[in-house]
């Protein structure tokens, strides 16, 4: 999955079945012309190789981490806890409370070692690439003008079809 | 806290603000006979120390590992991630959620590495304790026995104050 | 389902249709080579039965119950009134609140008979069945061992298959 | 607690703290002339006594039971389980969740043991003595008619002090 | 859907589309031989039949009213606020908080006129005919052995079936 | 409670104890100089006077209904049976689940018959006045210019004081 | 999707993906003979055109506003912070939560601006329509009657159909 | 509450009595050596000074936005809709629903237009702080080296005091 540049955006799953929803981070990435490496790595079943690639990660290029996991979900966590970099958490839909689990897990965070986390599921797989933009769109004015513009055509898309009863 | 034969309980908890809730624990033990040790350390904070603290517990003779946490709550499974000794969570009831957060956060582990859920705050801190009992019981038969009589006096307690109109 | 040598593990559940998620317990402790029981009886429908069975489990060679139930779940509680063996609940998914309602049925026990529960429905499942072998693992060298190579092997199908784009 | 005829309503309540507000339950009893007799039982810590003290509540002269509980709050499903006899259920507020842990409980009992249930706390406690009431009017005309009677007091109170900005 | 001899229990429902789930609860009662009627009112949309039917069930020979409503749910309230016959109220599972509004549009009522609230869905429908069963028993001696034999045939079915892994 | 011009708004909650709360829908609607009456009644304990009450609210002159209640709240929907006149929803918080079931209990409505339900509590007690002002609005200008008067106002105070460490 | 005359009503929605739940508003306003006209628009993603629209309503014609959204649904409250008609919220039931997201982001307004909401999706949807003609008929003869037809029918349906065990 | 260097960081919040909470904010950013500036505006109330606000942050320097919000809690989404800034936001706890409310309000946004959400209440305000200096430190190296003092001093704070039963 790691395009042929230094990635900077480091994506984290803590299973393969979290796939077909962070497919869409990996997507929209792509779309803003980010280079980004995925992982499947689990906080409580490989602890010690979770931490190793999230106090790897700011030397081998990457600014924003991305972790998804559902239930306890603790993987967003683990991983801020081994580095400064900003930590994005997506909470995934799949468990039995359909996410409700996942999301309080990420977002309760204790003082000292924030996550920020963005909606539960799809649409937070989509945000989750949005904000590592925003993050790196600070001090890159190429990722700036990459997300300027996929807001303005997402805006334009809805504009464009205003009559809700007319299918697009 | 140590008592000065080999523990067999290990306590740990998130912060020292959760020590008002677990001194039940400690004092439960206490009640049984049943020697511990008791740490604070954050699986965000002190995640190196936290690893440590539960790869090294089995050979300072602990059997049983109770860990205590609010909010995210990662702190029993992380703990369960670096020991196979079994990890009795308590969630702490002092955050906005009252303690909805923290049970999710350590009741909805991934298939793999489980952690046993006691109740929300106090009660789960008496609890706890009890819980660790009936582990050790399993192959001790002194602590088997200071379980029963646990029991029976809590129970003959009741049993003596039937009315409820007359406040014991 | 008892497998010939004397059962180390009752697994109850209160009512047929947990079997199909209750398998995943009971394939994970033959997994391990820990010979069980399994048996279908109601804290409600059948009161008697059901705590004829835990007051005489410790006797029939057995160290660990697992109890399963869904809605109002009083099963593991009504099981745990009745022995000191360490006993886990897995609340059950299907019914209207999905599992919600087990969860906090069973893990809010009051202080003086604890319940040690695991995740919702089939993660649940899995999960009780290595905590009764860290239970047992407690006291018994073999299924410590058994455990260790469990655990050794889910890290390890993770480890082999790192990235998630390339479905195992 | 008891009134010298024989008593026709059981109150059974989990813990010596629930009369606080189980009072309002004995004090509406009471004042519909209906005697009863009151219990401090736990399923959990007496299960003996409580499976007993329901399975002669019907031999006593008691025709309905009330059974009050917070948290896991198994006792009015324990009592249901060794009685045909109706039971009331009444969730106890005092917990972390407020309630809504022991509403659940007891609310969503499996088909075949019922259990009517009422609101969380003291509404609920005032609530379950009038529906006692209403079950005993069925066959006994002189209940019927006090609970006529206090309901149209009732409603009187409230048609008497119409503005409610002068507090009455 | 109204049996010959004069019906002793009311069904109401909100609309046609609970009748799905409600008829276990004719179901179960045709079982155990109480005659009954069943009707389809709404508290919103036809309140005054609503309050007819409740104000005049006790004079058509009903002794218990069964009451089924999803969302806001306010059907067994406006049933109980015209009668003081015991109202049982089944919380449908129909909408999208899958039950819940339901559960607490009905249990939550306010001190004075109360509402027994069983299961949501279908173990409530069941639950609900048991309950009105429980009822009448009290001064019926024929349905007092019906309900017995229901239960202890129910109970069989659970022992005379005791390996899950055999399915029934 | 009731201005000496015929009112337009009609206030109505279920208990003496909402007015402390309400009294915020008072004050806001004399703000805007919209006369109103307020009454105390119940949908379970006074069915038959507040089904008049709404009933003849349009011939009283009155326009809008703001209806507060707590638990299952069934006011609102009650009200809103037996008139076309908009009728607004309050949910109070004093209740054990903080107004969680208020809020479903009026929000929930079936498709024939709306609420239009506000914030729980105090802001919504606030609103309500606020909802019944922009109703009235709609077909009354001085209405119309006292709500615009009141939103510049609010909008003012906070533009005055853009400084939060400055405490106003 | 506008009729030919001055529309009377402004629906909006966050999301083509609305339109199938939000049809029932606009059949149901055509069914009253209620001109409307229908946008989609995002408070989000094309906040200035949003709030355009809101602010221009009243000038075209408008009189109420409908808006519908899910998850964060910020959108009735973007709307009414730009005009004082009117604003009827719908939460949409397509996320994770089922709804109970969007329900509590739209009612949980703060005081000074109010969102009169409805049930959770498609009930909603229909009741939002229903409440627009409630507010219009507050100074519309010919509104006010077709929503009395409207109630009429809906209640003949019920009472035509009493017998729930003979699917209509 | 302007530090005199540009502000990097802009907070706003809803209401005044948003600060007690959000001072943690401004404390831990000024402890970072953060420059910042703070603002009260509502997305509802002052939604063109919100709009404007955040549409000229990043022209007056600021690189990340913090906005805090109880209740409907839309200004985190308000002001990521007029800037391509990252947006952090914080949900406050003095509501009926505790923050559940704020939180799903803020972090549940819609595909397009993410919000990095933290905890509810005071260790969100913190963290808030932390966040922002995470982004910032991605291209400043100041900050990041002034993050990872803060971090180091939080740990050694914890691994002082490793006894919880000597209060600290």
């Amino acid at each position: 999955m790691t395009a042929t540049p230094l990635p900077r955006v480091g994506i984290v799953m803590g299973s393969q079945s979290d796939w077909p929803t962070m497919q869409a981070t990996a997507d929209t990435l792509t779309g803003l012309g980010i280079p980004f490496e995925a992982r499947v790595l689990s906080a409580h079943r490989t602890p010690d190789e979770t931490a190793q690639w999230a106090a790897t990660a700011r030397e081998r290029g990457i600014r924003v981490l991305i972790a998804a996991a559902g239930g306890a979900a603790a993987l967003p966590g683990a991983i801020a806890a081994k580095t400064t970099l900003p930590v994005i958490g997506v909470p995934m839909e799949g468990w039995a409370l359909k996410g409700l689990d996942a999301l309080l897990s990420m977002v309760q965070m204790p003082p000292g070692i924030p996550v920020g986390t963005v909606s539960i599921g799809k649409p937070g797989a989509t945000n989750a690439a949005l904000y590592a933009a925003a993050i790196l769109a600070v001090s890159d004015e190429a990722v700036a003008q990459a997300l300027d513009a996929y807001r303005a055509k997402r805006a334009q898309q809805i504009l464009d079809n205003p009559d809700p009863s007319k299918a697009g």
